[in-house]
């Protein structure tokens, strides 16, 4: 049975290519510094956007058509979808995917209905993941959607609602195990407050911290060897999230002991919305070594909410593509496609136009990074800048042997410093577009 | 000699006053929670903006009137200055003050003169100290105006703009302790970076601790016993600051081994640039201990740029004093107006002003948190708010005696969480308003 | 039958009350600037957020606890919400009520069935408006949510949609005015677009201008003598609103000869979202005597979407009294709280303190303005600071006989101008203090 | 006399040329739609930022190393700064620049001495356009910088500061004329407010209208045939100026009766910081004949505040040039680079990398500007996509024969809308990626 009858699978045609649903730079086989780009990008497509999306907005319900979702919570539907996602994975050629407990299979009036239905389609995705060699990039459990977690999951003032999402977090993590997800999720959809007039923000952080270490113990029971990923996102929709962003959730690893256990999962408009631009915040984790692994889309900087659309802008894929280069790739990590069409997009060939931008902005970036180290262009123009600190004072700095007083000794006697250089930004912004 | 004859010391003259150059709320007697006003806010003047602040911006120069300032970088106008500065403090009735190195004292045409220049000045500041009783909340230093930090200091690409940072810290610490200074700040005025591209994040950062740790190992050297603190803030006049926000200068102080050494000072305006409140800052700091100081002011939160305005809202100061009042005030920290009067303000009697409105509308806010804390009222709503933690399997979880395994048996049993409660952010909104 | 029989209606209990359930401002019959609170405030209640909202947002669906209300979309239990919203309005003490077509009745499986099934339900409304006093400040039609409008209704490329919202509008302006509604209502939740690349911009407000004339001409046809209204919102849900903000709205009004027969209706949170204050968004509106009517709630400034709260900023309503109070009131406008409560206060309680709160603000506010303008402190500041307007070469200016040659001549002779004075910002903030 | 002899003039080396100081996109004879690229970008330097920047910002003064200037104010060493100015725009290649009267000119003691010392530059000024064929695209005035105009200059508070500012209107307008601008602009700077308690909004606009009408008088009077270009901001220098965006311009306009005499210069970084996307503001103001010429830089959407950056984004041009060839270009604007070098980039190389980098970028936005038009796959998307309006319901909806009553009709007989059809967002979005 098809449901995309009328998609052949999408072809590698090359940039001069003008058929909409052929990659123009996406060659899964090509190999940029040493990897095929298949091994490289380990591109992820997400099951709530993409097969549970439904186009509703604060200010109307769904759009979307989808002829084969007959719009029930039956677990009928849930295990046919298995099947229409599993083709559309392999119409698009991504190796991996991503889920949430609660995507791919209805909630049951209690924990253990729920848990019985999630094992009847866990068993659909192995099966599907037998049969065509796709695997799951990570999973996770929704703890944000139903109303038991209005007041948040690990840090709700409700101890039920943190043993709910507990029960739940120990069921999707051993589903992530059973159907051989590389990596587990935290996103703290409601991790955060309201308002503070309400809010005891110590005790809600001391709850989030046990509750990732009985997470980590539940691995370790149970032989997941998986990487925790923690993902930071400031706001919405709360307003204030403790997983603010990059900073704020590696300190919370840090100051409760988490910091070896856990790596950052970073979601480019979450950035954006925190202030900062996906480049720093994947670099910044980078050097701590911290980035797991990314989720890729964009926002548009003029709105102030997550919109969470694909990528398309070569600059941006670029800059991920420089830092995720530098680190030699993101695996066990990889780039899911944590998108969404627009509302008014709502026709299923949509859904390959999306990713197929995506996919190919990513590949073309790929190889644009890849090409820049090649050059040196960026790295030789960096290292010269820093080199005062390879030798003398600076590397006296460096080695921890100067001091205070030894520094001032220095330039008492030097009386002004060698004179700075131009940063030379507008000539360096210049040489990215050489490469575009 | 008097540069503000016409400007008698500031009375209280309580609520009712119409007079402009009267306190209304603040009676440095007044006691709250234990504590004199005075003893508790700990309010400081600013030298910079205060007696520096010219009123230019980045499209037309100055405009300030001040009599007493020929405008030149002479010692001697420094010198008249600091007595224009000591007459002001004493008529608006602060116990501190805060200054950078180069407020108090031009620079000279090198590091040895301006050395020489600094301690000329600050023989006149102990004298005015000793005779006034003023005393200095903290010292810093500026290592951001001058054109050889253009690229940052201690994260300068330059590692003599390291070297002379840390010949002029050195100094700065120096007269701090000289001084009587209760904390030296750490404000990194260019720490950050203009653009990844020509950028080595590790290695600044890694140069940042180093030169952390210089300053902390000189103290000890001269015994000085003043508590460092870190001052984030996002962005300008760089496009990223390395200290971000409270968790980005946490994280740093914990990745760096420098925690227990260094605390916060946390301004307002630099608070709602990064996104968050200012409440957030200092709660999400003191509950990890890290909550040394304010620089109080305000923005706008229409524009994107540090206004540096003087604190007028009645909500934010009740806010900051909930938190305050929480732990018991902030010394050795204080309340340092970190503001600048508008550049339309330029005559004298406008710092009075602005610097009445600013202690008036803190006290104000202290007697009313005080009042909201002696009702209980908040404190009542949150401790009930969490009480499920307080017995089974709440306390279970807060003593670590919980597992994911135990509690989802728990919730297997039960079936479904106790329900929810209003989270009543209306009704708390409109109790605050009860006590304005 | 009473839905809300543990509510007493709200009682006026002065400002020391500390009864949640009491008005401690609102006194209704209390006189401000030779009005009743009752008639120069003019509250009305929004029957959207108040008894359809759900409490759902993009991350889960609804809370709303609402006993009366059985999920369904049946006739029967929109009436029952009809009743249940005037002992709701009757309990508050508000006069007026506002709704969209869709919010008091479901929509049929047609046109017809739809318009046939409101007019049941309008039967009701009137029989309730009736029999309580209660008034209908103003009708419109929701545009917005049924997927037939994705693209937008008088905006949208489809040019059916155009002609359907054309009849709704038709039917809602009929009903309007067989409720006796003081005004008609434009916004235009989905004119705007989504991406200039699929877009006719001149085309789609060509199209606008024509629904706003057909709309005109049916009312005069009919003889519905309410005013028009037309509501700004910069963005969301559309990426780009073409009625962004005042200015954007009365330019296109200007523009197609519509300057004449729309005023705005100016809410808080569409206006900072779009980089003003409401007391700019006012008093720029005023002043081009397009001042109609306000829905009053607030954002979070922190937050980039609208968040609709109710407004409980002192600050905020003394700032929008004053303007409403300089054009002595906004009859046959009026405040409409356009609110609501947060996800987590989902208890029919907390509609009760949100309203009040709300209230209770606007009627301290309309209480501090009036007593700024009894006193004239910012009047005459601001006359005294134009005053060299009033004669020689500024009333030239204003009264048109001056010239760039005259006034050249003139400044020839003087060289120089006249000082400035301080602005006083400071003094004016701290005024404002003086009477919260 | 050379200033830039390690300069030679920038060749034309096409699009794999690695030479920094080449250009590879901008071929100035190269025709695109029937122009060559010179005639239709009109491209201009701007005389503010280029010669008179210091690099100096709110944190430090001034870095810019610009060996020909000597600092001071004196008039020769202006004279010198023309010759400076007129060899790099022939070194570029740029035929157009502009131009504040105190730019080009230090300001005298008197009005007088001001326009004397005015006089000898612009006829330097007009020797070097004579002998080099470089031509002026547009004059203005500085009404911001001086501290007369702290409080605005025509809508200041202060008629002298409205009276000066006539007067160096008046001169503006003439040397403009004198040597033979195109265009003059009005930017005003502080025409705007910074608190509204102190304000009269509408005496303050009247003045800017009688303003405007005064300076249209005056060009009438001189001769003067140039077209007057308004420039939208909406804050910074003030917390909200008159001119907001092109919307809050063309009201404003059209209120006084200016709406023929006037169009709209319209800046990147002012659009987007009040929330607009270039391609917006310059779409919007086509489709009212109000886009006159463009300053084009780019903002850094992280930021809040205006950093005049050099525009370097592919899609940035690309989306000005699709709006700037629908109108058949901007002759008599053109598009100057109001950019500026960032306070780092202090060698005066910078300069050129910065403007090749601006010309580069959009004379390669121009060619893949107009293969996308030449090829007509977004028109036709266009056109198709509101093709419902060519005929039936939708052309008596355009012609003005249709009507609520009509279109009610129409509807309940047809029951349900046509259906729409996806927006293609993401389609569309790769389609441009297919052009870069």
């Amino acid at each position: 049975m098809s449901f995309f009858s009328e998609i052949p699978s999408i072809p590698y045609e090359g940039p001069d290519s003008k058929n909409p649903l052929a990659f123009k730079h996406y060659n899964p086989d090509e190999v940029v510094e040493g990897k095929s780009l298949r091994e490289l990008l380990r591109f992820s497509v997400c099951y709530w956007h993409t097969f549970r999306g439904t186009g509703g907005d604060p200010f109307g319900p769904g759009t979307m058509v989808r002829p084969w979702d007959d719009g029930s919570d039956s677990v009928d539907n849930a295990l046919k979808r298995v099947d229409v996602a599993f083709e559309f994975f392999q119409k698009l050629g991504v190796d991996y995917y991503c889920f949430h407990d609660r995507d791919v299979a209805p909630e049951g009036s209690s924990l253990k209905e729920s848990n019985e239905i999630l094992d009847k389609i866990v068993a659909r995705l192995k099966e599907q993941q037998e049969s065509t060699g796709i695997k799951l990039l990570w999973g996770t459990a929704n703890l944000f959607s139903n109303p038991r977690y209005m007041h948040g999951a690990a840090t709700s003032c409700n101890a039920d609602a943190f043993a709910f999402a507990a029960a739940q977090v120990k069921k999707a993590i051993e589903v992530t195990y059973e159907l051989g997800g590389e990596n587990y999720v935290f996103w703290g959809g409601r991790e955060g407050y309201q308002n503070l007039y309400n809010t005891d923000m110590k005790r809600e952080l001391d709850h989030l911290a046990k509750f990732m270490h009985m997470a980590n113990d539940h691995a370790k029971n149970i032989g997941f060897k998986g990487q925790f990923l923690f993902e930071p996102k400031p706001k919405e929709p709360t307003k204030h999230q403790y997983d603010y962003d990059v900073a704020a959730c590696v300190n919370f690893l840090r100051q409760y002991g988490l910091e070896d256990v856990v790596k950052m999962n970073i979601e480019t408009n979450h950035a954006t919305l925190a202030g900062h631009s996906m480049m720093h915040e994947m670099e910044y984790a980078r050097i701590q070594n911290m980035l797991g692994s990314i989720d890729a889309n964009t926002g548009d900087l003029l709105l102030g909410w997550d919109t969470d659309q694909f990528p398309t802008d070569i600059y941006l894929t670029t800059q991920c593509m420089l830092v995720l280069l530098k680190q030699g790739g993101l695996a066990p990590g990889g780039i899911n496609f944590d998108a969404k069409v627009r509302r008014e997009s709502f026709e299923p060939v949509d859904l390959f136009h999306a990713h197929i931008g995506g996919m190919d902005t990513f590949a073309r970036g790929a190889k644009i990074a890849a090409q820049i180290r090649a050059d040196g262009v960026l790295d030789k123009f960096v290292s010269d800048r820093y080199s005062s600190y390879d030798s003398g004072v600076g590397s006296e700095i460096e080695s921890g042997s100067a001091t205070f007083a030894s520094l001032e000794k220095y330039m008492l006697e030097k009386g002004e410093i060698e004179a700075n250089k131009s940063g030379r930004q507008e000539y360096l912004e210049n040489l990215i577009n050489l490469y575009i």
